[in-house]
């Protein structure tokens, strides 16, 4: 028995689940189940968390077919999987209530279902709009061994893994649909470890891999020993089967083992995490192709080179959409963008159009004066135009607005918000100036004074960003503090920064709600981004300050 | 005791609180409890769930200095009021979790804290995202009666109210933030009958009034006896305090005591409900005016009228942007409309802005048929030019799409769907049929071919809805099973709907879910609006059928 023991494989299934498609997902388990058994001989292969019906399904979950849809697709693993064994994820309804499952399936059998105890209803998740908690802990013999499941969240609070390992547990299996953030793999990795540590019980760690709307999974699975030793981990946004020696984990000491992957720079992380977000939405939306409006600067050069990256130049359009305050400069650096990058560029001048928007709305405005009115025109000229080659030809418009400028609402409605997905969207300038340089150390395709000029929207003559914004070093410490880590105006103050620009800001985010509610969504890379995780009122009378 | 119990009052301060405006809904209580106790001489008056912060707060609830806000504004309450007790709800956060509280205030001090048992975590509520529930019943004893406190939820579950009446209440105040639909009102009164039936305890409802972003709160409070009878009722979508003799509902039997208001008709609950929309969100984000492309078509028309009843004529400003499709008839119409209902009113041709759009993208469109992108394009342009006057004037742009359009995707993204408030949002076209002529009974307003003429959207020649669309009446019956009803395309079949009909609608639907993430807010009225009631991905791989 001991020497059997010492021979089983487990492989990580870290594979990309398309939200709501219950059939093709099912085709990817048999596949990789397949895969597992002939290419690396697996006795366990274990699958993401809620593998039946993607990450997160929303509302879908309440459509009164998914239990159906959800036995069917069972059955069909249950006949077609019989010589190795599963853990795979699913919603599944009983006596009323859904349950967040996971199944211990072998020979073709269920041999045990997990439901999920601690369902997360914070930051972007919302599982208790939906799901019932379990209660009961699973721990059953295999192979020898006593395995234990649990699921994701059941991981970051005490009680599962304790009971499972009480139990006896001799290793814990804990599947995970874990969204992305620039933090998330080290703090995954640390409270794993110390849950095994604390629970002497080596626990394998499965995460999904692939962008659903906001939200990218990273995969990053691992594996650690009871000593708290990560003795596997697969590698991050890479879809894959990945095997692991069980005897490794399980017998494993403290010390032994291979390393693990090394953990990414932050610039490479985030710029595989918007490549990751872009190819999914692109891809799993069946856009044939993007576009993208060019306008010499940083945001739309580092969108642009994403989207090659993400898709490949073949798919990618640029256009350029002068008008009398876009510099010699700006027309030159876009068209080495597109040429570097290998893309479609064409050249619309907006002039003409403008003109005949102005004359007619100047006998409504007589006696008004020219103010941001007029700069929002020309960025809207622009929207119409890329929505125009988007509805013509079924090309998905990228935009390119940072999280600055989404916070303070620096963008235009309607204009160069206009678009299905906003690539930077969770990315603050000061970052987006770094992976500029780092695109560059890959290949040099934006040009070096594209980062370094000072940034300006070039909607009215001689314009610098930080004309009306603060210096962006400022701006997003300020914006970091209040958005993402929930600092109160008065808070930031005391931090050492100034008064009067510190309010300034604070109010800019809060006033410009309305704006980021009608706004594309983009790919979530911080602990905080605008979207599921942000939920504010428009109408709000909360005073800032303390 | 006998004779002092028999002269008790309570008044229900139905009342319109700020979201997030601390400071503000404490002038509000203090307030409506003096005009409780000099004008009324009543000996409690009862507010709101959660009125200081408003309904829902959203993620202010998460914000570090909500609890010295409330601590500040609680102490100024007890300070100020001294001679009239209340019950009040506020969040309130102690060892680390926060609860949804009400409080028994009498003489200057909190006598009981009862904490929210029931969490709603459905629909349009979050509350588990917030709140820990509580376990506590609250019954304490005043001018000789047992008062019973319990919050909104608590009501729609059976243990609180069960709990409360066997602790001995001879009454229970429960507090609402209780949203509107066309059903609500019936739905809260036969709900909180039967429960005073079952436990033979009164029960008085008192109910938050005023719109939220998408929420309308409708008031309509009442008390029942311990009969079941509805012996008092404050009128819907009224602001005000309404006086209950107490001994009536303890007292009272089955048969007795004053009729009810009566319910509205089903056009006119709906039609006072998008007024609230429109007026609370104009005001409350305090834009002066707003501005509506009038079309000469039926949604502008009745959006138009709702404006004019929300805010007044002088603060509305219609547009009407014809191009070479807009028929003479449109523009009779709408200018019709406009004097009608004393708004300004301006006419703005597209014609020549088309042309010079068309000539910078003919190049571009080289060889490509002509289809929707032009009449995109023309929506467009109407887009630009509102959202121009919006941004030099500061008025707010009204939208005009109803929800079977919302619904199918048959609006235009930047076009028709630009503006901030989309009045019809939830109002299905037949609804909106409905509404016009309701609204002409009041006062001839909408001229009556506007009602009887064919819907269309004037986007290219002799264009009929209908060319496009199921007829209407088939159409909303699809989508009300399918969106408000969650019956699955062959369900709808199997109720006699015509296969193809049925497939093609609800896949519109499904593939519109990314016009409808950005598109703005308006205000719900059934039971399943678009917004925060129905969150479904984008990215999606359902397949529709069972």
């Amino acid at each position: 028995m001991v020497t059997r023991m010492t021979q089983l494989k487990v492989a990580f299934a870290q594979i990309d689940c398309l939200v709501g498609d219950i059939p093709g997902n099912v085709d990817k388990v048999i596949e990789a189940a397949e895969t597992a058994k002939t290419k690396y001989n697996a006795d366990l292969v274990i699958f993401p968390e809620l593998t039946l019906t993607g990450y997160p399904p929303e509302d879908l979950l309440l459509r009164a077919s998914l239990q159906v849809r959800v036995e069917k697709a069972l059955e069909r693993i249950l006949y077609t999987v019989k010589d190795i064994a599963l853990v795979i994820g699913f919603p599944w309804r009983e006596q009323g209530k859904l349950f967040n499952c996971a199944a211990f399936i072998d020979g073709g059998e269920i041999k045990a279902k997990y439901r999920k105890k601690c369902l997360p209803n914070y930051q972007v998740f919302d599982e208790k709009r939906y799901f019932e908690p379990g209660s009961d802990t699973v721990v059953l013999p295999w192979r020898g061994f006593n395995l234990g499941v649990s699921i994701c969240e059941d991981v970051w609070e005490e009680e599962p893994i304790a009971a499972t390992a009480a139990a006896g547990a001799d290793f814990i299996v804990n599947i995970n649909a874990s969204p992305y953030d620039i933090a998330k793999l080290q703090q995954r990795r640390t409270l794993v470890q110390s849950r095994a540590v604390t629970n002497s019980v080596p626990i394998l760690y499965v995460n999904m891999i692939g962008g659903q709307d906001e939200l990218i999974f990273d995969g990053g699975s691992f594996a650690v020993n009871r000593h708290g030793r990560v003795c596997f981990s697969a590698p991050q946004f890479e879809e894959g089967i990945f095997l692991l020696e069980l005897n490794d984990v399980i017998h494993g000491e403290g010390q032994e083992t291979a390393e693990p992957a090394p953990t990414m720079a932050v610039e490479a992380s985030i710029y595989k995490a918007l490549v990751t977000g872009v190819r999914d939405y692109v891809n799993k939306n069946r856009f044939k192709s993007v576009v993208i409006g060019l306008s010499g600067g940083i945001d739309s050069a580092v969108t642009l080179a994403v989207a090659v990256d993400a898709i490949g130049a073949d798919r990618v359009r640029a256009v350029m959409m002068p008008f009398r305050y876009t510099s010699q400069m700006s027309l030159e650096d876009a068209e080495a963008e597109a040429k570097a990058l290998g893309v479609q560029y064409e050249v619309v001048p907006i002039e003409p159009i403008y003109d005949q928007f102005m004359g007619a709305l100047n006998p409504l405005f007589a006696g008004l004066d020219r103010d941001t009115t007029e700069e929002n025109i020309q960025a809207r000229i622009r929207g119409v135009i890329l929505m125009g080659i988007s509805n013509k030809t079924g090309a998905l418009v990228l935009t390119t607005g940072n999280k600055s400028e989404m916070a303070v609402g620096y963008a235009t409605l309607y204009g160069d918000m206009a678009g299905g997905y906003d690539v930077l969207k969770d990315v603050f300038k000061t970052m987006v100036f770094r992976l500029a340089w780092y695109r560059n150390t890959l290949s040099p395709v934006i040009p070096e004074r594209v980062i370094t000029r000072p940034p300006s929207a070039e909607l009215a003559p001689d314009q610098k960003d930080e004309d009306s914004l603060p210096p962006y070093e400022i701006l997003d410490e300020i914006l970091s503090l209040y958005v993402e880590h929930d600092v109160s105006a008065d808070g930031i103050v005391a931090k050492g920064f100034d008064k009067e620009t510190v309010y300034r800001v604070v109010r800019l985010v809060d006033i410009n709600e309305y704006k980021r509610r009608q706004a594309p969504i983009g790919a979530r890379i911080t602990m905080r981004g605008f979207g599921r995780d942000r939920r504010y009122p428009i109408t709000s009378g909360w005073k800032l300050g303390e």
